[in-house]
């Protein structure tokens, strides 16, 4: 598996415990992880947007109009900096001091470079549109040439990554474990409601089993 | 309200439409967020930090440890860019290119400072500390001298900032409405889960009521 050796880009300075540098830490959170938000520079002012993404291999992929800034600039070939974050819980110490979150963040460093061929634009569009709903390339009508023309694609290898994850109960100070004040984590997660209709939609049109709730998070 | 007119930094490219100047649309974005991601620039390349924020009027606060790259960055007074994403559903069209989110999202510009006195860091703690739990901060066993110290506090005063917003149903070309696929939005938002009780809980100490998953997420 990948292993990212910290650099003085990537290295974790801060509870470094909480810092991997291996692959088989790092990609699942980007693929779990809904949106990304990736930070460009443009006249030494940083920029950072959310958008989809998916990873295939070791290369993470981003889509959008070609009119996009995003897109423009992640294709120019300047560093990139993409970070995925997923927030598990709140963390509730007796002292504000040690208040926390409980998550798993990937921090990703690479430049883009626009797809090169017509396949790579496809296999990417696909793997976006699977990251968001799996199963649902196979259902939904594809891209025809004005619109794959519209889009732009930017693939990012992967130089360096770096993830940090903290999870469990709250670390108190020792002479704090005393006090009356309530302590533990606040779980949390993003939860899919029942899907609603297109007011638009053809009667007679099921909602596919794909689109499920639980399937969707992996359960 | 505040409005902060489109300059060439925050003004939206893409789907204008989406876009909004006001902070009577934005602040309450950066108020429901969880966390942010911090863009800042070091040596010509990008970082993008998850971070805890508060807003407090028209600054936002970040804390860290003083040792943080984050928290170092921020003190310098470099242009900095904070974005705070809320995911609220997958937008599910008949055809792949018009597949979307439902979101609203916040991208603030600014340069920080350090907290000037003990006063305003303090202020700062507590605004972080009731975003992330309200009522958690007249509970909860305040920082004392040892961990104000070891704290840094920024304050990032908004200079220019944008919303950006999608919601209701997936918009497809007028031919596609016949076929027979299911579309939609599969809505989207962060569950709380019950408090787990740190294992080290002293005997007899309930979960405060502020602490309540209905209550957190405003509803």
């Amino acid at each position: 598996m990948t292993e990212f050796a910290p650099t003085d880009r990537n290295r974790v300075r801060r509870l470094p415990a909480r810092a991997r540098y291996d692959a088989e830490t790092i990609y699942p959170i980007i693929d779990e992880a809904l949106i990304c938000h990736v930070g460009f520079v443009a006249d030494g002012q940083p920029f950072v947007i959310p958008t989809i993404h998916a990873r295939m291999g070791d290369t993470i992929v981003l889509h959008g109009a070609k009119a996009s800034r995003l897109l423009k600039h992640a294709a120019t070939g300047e560093p990139l900096c993409i970070t995925c974050t997923i927030v598990d819980g709140l963390v509730l110490a007796r002292s504000v001091f040690h208040h926390s979150m409980n998550y798993r963040s990937a921090v990703v460093f690479g430049r883009g470079r626009l797809a090169e061929s017509e396949a790579e634009k496809w296999a990417a569009l696909e793997a976006i549109t699977e990251h968001v709903m799996p199963g649902r390339w196979a259902d939904a009508r594809l891209p025809n040439e004005l619109e794959m023309n519209a889009t732009s694609v930017v693939l990012v290898e992967i130089e360096e990554a770096t993830a940090k994850v903290r999870s469990g109960p709250p670390g108190d100070e020792e002479e704090d474990y005393a006090l009356p004040i309530w302590a533990g984590v606040l779980p949390s997660q993003i939860e899919f409601g029942a899907p609603v209709d297109d007011p638009k939609l053809g009667e007679g049109i099921g909602v596919p089993g794909y689109i499920n709730t639980k399937e969707r998070r992996g359960i």
